[in-house]
């Protein structure tokens, strides 16, 4: 059995097609909350609002950090998924995190951040560039089958 | 005895403040190698050609490595600085490998950027914005004196 | 699944209203011994009389540690609740122990406490005031949603 | 040669006997910072105010944070000093810490409090009343040699 | 649930009085091979004859390693006991294993034994005269409950 | 229960001997893929050609690592089979892998290489020359059965 | 440099003996106290007599283990002397503790403990009888120069 | 300063080279002890003759095993050198040791071995095929200097 922690980008449909294809084999997902507006405000809907936006975000993201923690320190793959837009810091975040832990690293990302991504991916055991590609990995490393 | 770890950003001259306002402290100071032709050819000048860039990145990305992790593990405070411009994913990455090995994190970012990094600020012991911050942090670590 | 420890107070029913809250939730809980006086006595109980009050005490506390270190080394959360009275170095001692040992840490005390407990509370990633708080991380952690 | 860690109580001069009774041993000493109001405004004082005093003692507690690991997890002997008032919950803190952390650990403490602090005495390998058995536990572990 | 690793003497039926004891409790329990025929010939029988009797001896140790490792590694709990008579050098040495790894160490032996056995049982959270009384510290540990 | 991992030579039935042997014994197996051309090419299958015959090795022994690292990691006894031909260097790489992380480990190889493995073997709690005697230990070590 | 803990029989020469011997390698020996009178009252001596012997030995031990802990987790390699009296179960408990940290073990005894060291001596990478032989030992480790 | 441990292959100067061109910087190496005769008999040389060829092996590769482990467990990179001839074992033993403990590893060998070695060239942070390009990483990483 495969525990996989399926870290980055929400903004596409990349870990419902995982989840999918994955369908049938031995593996356990689990990901951050990727609900974005829950993400960003659980810290004060729980704990009370902050009139400073420094500290609400803080809030929110240490009680993020339970969830995101458990995730990859429970994982035997982490997947780090880079999206076209905005700076995904925690998703780098995740990366390191989860490289220092000594956690199997699969990197999806497009070719155009090949560069800017080069000391992420020297971290993985893999750089995919689609999410049927996280999924032929994860069938092949349960199964020994190649696609085709 | 302090050492620090100074990572990220390498298009101006934080680290050289830093370590110039330290100056008589009992710290050490380690870095990345921040000649930017270098640190992105060392691969290929030493290893040999890739005519495909990935792998010429992938070997340069390597053989960084080597510095980066020694200078992160041996360090008790790793300071992570965000620019204002690029990814700057390998700082991210940098800032979530301290994270995992228990080393105290001082991020160096402007407030437009607090967003944006509030996981990984939610990582840090302190949040500082400009370099002279990070040197007052280091001398009252060392000695208790605070400025002023 | 999430594997909880609540340590700390044992005079009010904090315990009892989280585990009555997160009815439903894939939660585990587990605690130290409540009954006041088998865990001051338990020591002596099994293994023998001690004239002096110091020994006494020692063999009960050393009997009280098979079951709380268990608990916080197999848990992934670690709520340590202070109440209104007592010392409760006990519930702090529990914390740096979690704390040292990486576990996600959630704070359960009033805001009069917070100046004193503000070393405790800089380990923690949740600082709540009512046990419904707990729950509600809890119930976030685990499904993402939101009170309300 | 040891490295120990004086962790607790700031108002009296345990810490100064101490040292001064260990003259001559091959000890390095690190503590906290011992400035009371140093110590609570660092954070403030250095990374800007705070109208919330929960966030005023915040960003100290994390700042201070940076040096108090530290000199845990350098130390070979933890010697935490209870004294008679104020709640302590940070010398308790460091107890635990350095319990999970596997340290030495040496407990200063009067005996109107064994009851309270039986927990964390039952971590230490040896619990003292005055600073003088605390060196003379030094200077015995040091060269052999017991007083008298 | 509790794994407990029972170590030692294999002369007399403490075994089997301490798992008759705990029945009804959630413990599971491991221990060496208690065959003190097949335990010191394992090696041989199984990897071929050695004419020196101290190759014989330890083939067959580091065989019985395989499982004695396993059951120490498992454990929660620990119990090690010291039997009347023999060398009883592999129970000491089990003990220390334990320690060093910060598993909860039981031991079970006479008072007789208490000054050659007192480095031994600083390491440990109880020390225990009869079979009855580790089933005690279990069903307390387990369930709270003290006996009578 | 025990966890088996079967490293080393593809070539010959050693791994279906060792499990039809130890039917009703509670082991659970593992093995790298022993699909020889699988294991060639997982990498390019997957991932996309490369023209250069190091990077295309490359990609397929980073993506067989995520199986064979969980594998080891994940178990209690690695078995280590050393064939008669080729350099077997993977074989010998997950004997050190092993060893490092404190496995239990079992050398599978014929007299004629012994000291070419001397290091190998020094590291092992046994050197087997048969399938049977690998049975033959992992029924010992769960039941306590000697063969014959 | 090597650093070697010298554990075990405190009745005999031959720490002073291997000392002797490695004069000009560079090795740092420690050990732990050997005055038999101080060690067994250092505990009363400093921190207040005990009516009942097993807390009079207890209160020893622990300030014992303060050096001996420091001494085996500082250790390169460790010897433990195994005499031809007393039950020594501190020397084992040593060993195991050393054996579980990784440490190098070497066994200094005669063979007529053969049997009885069997599970101690399975754990060393040496066996030796004379403390000449460590001597040698230590000698080619460190200058690669065999005896004679 | 970089501690270096270069394991592998003793038949020719490509240690001597290492260290010739690594003069002025701020390295240590540690090797095996490359004497091959001494290195075979070093265990009977100093423990006693064995009948046993095997024996004779074992207690060989144990005493330099004392040397290997503190020389690889103490490095920050482990340089791994395949030569043309033999089995080499104990060099990809090594690699997986030391790539097990998250040391930096450099490989040396020559391209007809490439595919035998796939699985250790992906544990390892540069593959190299001169003694000349080993040297110019550690300049590199030491002080940022490409070679040209």
């Amino acid at each position: 059995m495969l525990n996989v922690y399926l870290s980055g980008e929400i903004h596409t449909d990349w870990r419902e097609q995982i989840i999918a294809g994955a369908q049938g084999l031995d593996v356990t997902f689990n990901s951050p909350v990727t609900d974005h507006a829950a993400s960003d405000d659980c810290g004060v809907a729980i704990l009370g609002e902050e009139p400073n936006k420094y500290w609400h975000d803080h809030k929110g993201a240490m009680v993020n950090a339970i969830r995101t923690r458990k995730g990859i320190e429970d994982a035997d793959v982490v997947v780090v998924r880079f999206g076209e837009k905005y700076k995904q810091w925690n998703a780098a975040f995740d990366a390191g995190f989860a490289a220092a832990l000594g956690k199997s690293l699969i990197i999806l990302q497009q070719p155009d951040h090949d560069h800017a991504l080069k000391e992420v991916d020297a971290a993985a055991l893999a750089v995919t560039r689609e999410p049927r590609e996280v999924v032929e990995i994860l069938r092949y490393v349960l199964t020994g089958k190649l696609p085709g």
